[in-house]
């Protein structure tokens, strides 16, 4: 469980040469910079229908960048060539809703029913978000953003249902706009922000307080606090469901695919 | 099987209300105009994961805008309280992969098992094009845009797969842009042109023969010819599979939703 390499990997194949190999198992942020990084929820083919559709009907906490149909191991569309079982740096297995493991390769819980999702992250969009001038002090630090539930409720599909997460970060005022439209040309890594001011609109009595994550002041008095739908989303919502079997990346462990940020801008 | 009403239906609701009444039964073009029109698929279950995989995979031809799922008849995302099987105007049934039925209402045919997906229509997009000072002839008689097979690939799921239907428009040389621009907006319906210019480059050997539709001569020697994907595309595909029944609509024969084109606007 520990990384036995120090060098950070300049591109994506790199990274997952050596997470195959377990020679490093480290969380991903910063890695292989411009490469999309992706969410990861495996779950059987039974739930495989019904998670698709509560991603199509919530595809801003749920952007979809690839799926791996049952019997098959590779993320064609986004990776060729690539194991999803053991080119990702760290796993965690969930039974019934519980973490029961935490793997650096699937090979020991793979099965042939198990169908896997890539779903977009919002290192894409921060990436746009400091090319327009607007500093993001978690990627100075090993601190993770701060995250909340909300009272937005995702449209439900079958078993899947329950509030959106969301991330916050704190933008100059007079930044706000051209994070809007940063962002938005990334609808698949979380798009557009859902909320702009006014926390308690949207059920966060307190900035300062996130459920998950760390807690960031302001730089500024006058900064605003901006929402994004977040990717812990459609995993608290898959977790709530109590599956028999459910595999995810471990958090801050990405998946780190061949497609470049800008593979995955609208305009 | 005929139209006992001649007024036009200024609402998808007055509209949804005559075809449920068999008052009405003819192609929608130009109807309620504003609200966004629908391709119509239904499905058994045990295809469902993988043709909304297949319209996940190709999101320009296949643009899903609702999904009602097995057991239940109403689109609640796009149209609450609407019943799918008697609220379009009139449908195409299949067996294995021919058409036996030309129907009214789904009354007779209707099975709990089946899964009805509601994709985005070129309706939408051409209202943008046309707001944008760019004439479409087909709008003024009952003859239909020009469709061709290319030689551009969709990306298979399951037994879905096979070759990219595209609708063709001649566009003025100066107003090319706009239309890029205009139809970006809306990736829900179709989205952006897939090629602009040099029919042969995707196989469209000669752009007066289209496979489907209607010819259209260029109303300027100089109009440049601009190619949409199209959602013929997904009923080509699931069709070629040959499943044991597929429903559609009947050609221009669409499903009135709710929805106004612009509630499907990116930004």
């Amino acid at each position: 469980m520990t990384s036995t390499s120090t060098k950070v990997p300049v591109t994506s194949a790199e990274a997952r040469a050596e997470f195959r190999e377990n020679r490093l198992a480290q969380p991903t942020s910063g890695m292989a910079p411009g490469f999309v990084q992706a969410n990861l929820a495996i779950l059987p083919r039974e739930s495989a229908f019904e998670f698709l559709l509560f991603c199509q009907r919530n595809p801003k906490p749920c952007p979809v960048i690839d799926v791996i149909e049952a019997g098959s191991v590779e993320p064609k569309i986004s990776t060729p060539g690539a194991d999803i079982r053991t080119d990702g740096p760290r796993y965690l297995v969930y039974r019934d809703g519980v973490a029961t493991d935490e793997l650096l390769d699937l090979k020991s819980v793979w099965r042939d029913d198990l169908v896997s999702f890539l779903l977009g992250c919002s290192f894409s969009f921060e990436h746009a978000l400091i090319e327009n001038g607007i500093t993001l002090p978690h990627w100075e630090t090993d601190k993770n953003v701060a995250m909340f539930r909300t009272n937005l409720q995702t449209t439900p599909a079958g078993p899947f249902s329950g509030p959106m997460v969301v991330s916050m970060r704190w933008i100059p005022v007079d930044k706000v706009v051209r994070a809007v439209q940063a962002t938005t040309r990334f609808p698949n890594t979380h798009g557009a922000p859902v909320h702009v001011g006014n926390p308690e609109a949207i059920g966060v009595a307190d900035p300062m307080k996130p459920d998950f994550g760390d807690s960031w002041e302001p730089a500024h008095p006058s900064d605003v606090p901006v929402f994004w739908a977040c990717g812990v989303t459609p995993q608290a919502v898959a977790m709530a469901s109590k599956p028999p079997l459910m595999i995810t990346h471990a958090p801050g462990h990405m998946f780190l695919t061949d497609l470049r940020d800008e593979d995955l801008a609208v305009l």
